[in-house]
């Protein structure tokens, strides 16, 4: 059974808010219950109707999908229903198939029924039986997705393993006259072999002097003082990896020398901060004066965050923040100098927070080497 | 003005059924709207609140988008409003901005107003105000996205160059002891590189054996004897193209050349059947026969389908479709012969439909060429 210590926090949960029933359609939500994760797609798929769902009632879990993605479903271990998407013979009426699925199964419900409004198309409202008096629970579950199972662990290693394969190819990429789209190239087609199937990349692949803006390769020629900012994260099994190194197509002036030792610096200091018991909104503001007090802008961004089902969620490492670091929390710690139009290095590791600590699960080298 | 043309269509659309009010939702109505597609994301985003929306009222048209889409949406000339995503100093609150921004655009709204409960969140139904009443048309639109304007036109076919352009790179890279990961990497990088960006690309590439059951490349190695499909769409701009091509690893054997042979002339028989007044049903039954009649098993899926907003739309050419072709359809027409665990053929072309025939739009060669 797949991810069956998030399905007894989840009752517990519910429990303890006194909910006996309830329907998650969030995507974060679903994949965090079941282990279940669509393969993420190219683009808005005709034959889905909506998200998955889970719905759970009286202590017991069911899945319904597309059933296109019924077979995978069914790894999860929960019961699965589908409904029907494509269609050669009669006129496709997913979204009737949907409701009739959520109809049947949803018809016994009485009293409180947990939703997630935020995610749930409108249509499904009415697929509820008037006896439910629904529930918003679109954040219950959110705080309980910190602390990482083993399992969800071994998934989350799996894919920084993909992003250190993706860093070495983009490094080996990163010459003068080549572009940021053949960087790119690179680092898909390592982390596509390495994986031996497509996998959702995200993030940054740009020269520095226009990494304060970040995005997607564009046909920018590197030049021959360019830093190359990669920020990379990939999703395969559900959960995500997150990841950034700085390079450089010649050898590094002595002030961009200078800052990605600060950087590295300032990274390292972060990293020596993590353990149980500190507060993530201290841990922002240490890592920002860290920088500061050596007569440099702070960055524009986070400082960190968590990483699991989604690539960016709690604990986020932000000014704001009040959460308490614990073991077996998995964070990522990003800090970054930017001059716009000039250059600009950022340098991120992930890492689990241990009994004592924090296990680096990013490998690539963060300080500059010839 | 971008899609100025389809806006008019709409209102004309909207006012015939009394409809004076209308939020739209649904990804393919709002880009055909407007013209506006968000960057097909590599996962799910935290900071999006829910879908790209658009609201008619009174002739005139706004956008509501993501803080950091803002820009994008603006070069549709619509005017632009946009909710909160990203933050730094305090929690994220994107769905209660986004809640407020379409609480304020339809403040005023009375009677009837369209809305898409397919696609709109649940909790965006509170934002519209109580002498609201809701009436659903999330078809209203999709008859009138069959005829193409010119401006679609150009964005299909720069879509269509660019699996011209895939097709390219595949047919070179099916070589004995490559893998089907090879062939996906060398067309990716092709498409990257003539896009100038990442494109989002679907569809199948795998060696004809498997290629009944379709799907994503797997490190599966090609064989001397293998044939190979590949069914390619790319999305640039919010328009799809589409294209099957199938090569051979060696040389093909004698049934195999047979059946490439039958299969080209299938696909040179549909298309000679497409002109205005065609009905839909009637091409898909006699494409079907035409394999039939030369002693063949006929393709488990369609024999075509249209391509716009999305990669699979109307007028579907299917056994049950009752639609009749018209001057200004782009569709796609690919029959296709497999002999599960053996070979398979499949061979694609999209078209213009013109006032005389078809204008093919994919440029690949479908007959086979030693």
């Amino acid at each position: 059974m797949m991810h069956a210590i998030q399905r007894e926090r989840a009752h517990d949960l519910l429990r303890a808010q006194g909910i006996e029933r309830a329907l998650f359609s969030t995507p974060w939500s679903v994949t965090w219950l079941t282990g279940f994760a669509a393969q993420v797609p190219s683009g808005p798929n005709l034959f889905l109707a909506g998200p998955p769902l889970v719905w759970y009632a009286g202590g017991e879990w069911t899945m319904i999908v597309l059933d296109a993605h019924a077979a995978a479903a069914e790894r999860s271990g929960c019961p699965v229903l589908h409904y029907r998407g494509y269609t050669l013979h009669e006129p496709i009426a997913s979204q009737r198939s949907l409701f009739a699925v959520v109809q049947h199964l949803t018809a016994a419900a009485r009293g409180v029924v947990g939703i997630e409004p935020h995610t749930l198309p409108l249509f499904l409202r009415a697929a509820l039986p008037v006896a439910a008096e629904p529930r918003a629970i679109d954040s219950l579950l959110v705080p309980a997705r910190m602390v990482k199972t083993d399992e969800e662990l071994a998934l989350l290693r799996a894919n920084f393993a993909l992003t250190d394969v993706g860093l070495d190819a983009a490094r080996r990429a990163v010459v003068p006259g080549a572009t940021e789209l053949d960087v790119w190239a690179a680092l898909e087609h390592a982390i596509t072999l390495a994986a031996g199937q497509r996998v959702a990349i995200g993030n940054d692949c740009t020269v520095g002097r226009r990494a304060h803006q970040g995005g997607w390769p564009q046909p920018v020629v590197i030049r021959e003082d360019d830093s190359f900012v990669v920020d990379l994260s990939t999703q395969l099994g559900g959960y995500w990896s997150d990841s950034c190194a700085t390079y450089y197509a010649g050898t590094p002036s002595p002030r961009q020398a200078a800052l990605h030792r600060l950087v590295s610096d300032a990274l390292e200091y972060a990293i020596s901060l993590v353990r149980p018991g500190r507060n993530t909104g201290e841990l922002d503001r240490a890592v920002r004066q860290y920088l500061r007090d050596a007569g440099e802008a702070d960055y524009p961004h986070h400082t960190g965050h968590g990483v699991g089902v989604s690539g960016h969620e709690e604990p986020r490492i932000v000014p704001y923040a009040d959460i308490t670091l614990e073991a077996g929390m998995v964070i990522m710690l990003e800090p970054g100098v930017y001059l716009p139009g000039e250059t600009g290095i950022r340098l991120e590791h992930g890492m689990l927070v241990t009994a004592t600590g924090a296990e680096l699960l990013t490998k690539h080298a963060t300080r500059w080497e010839a």
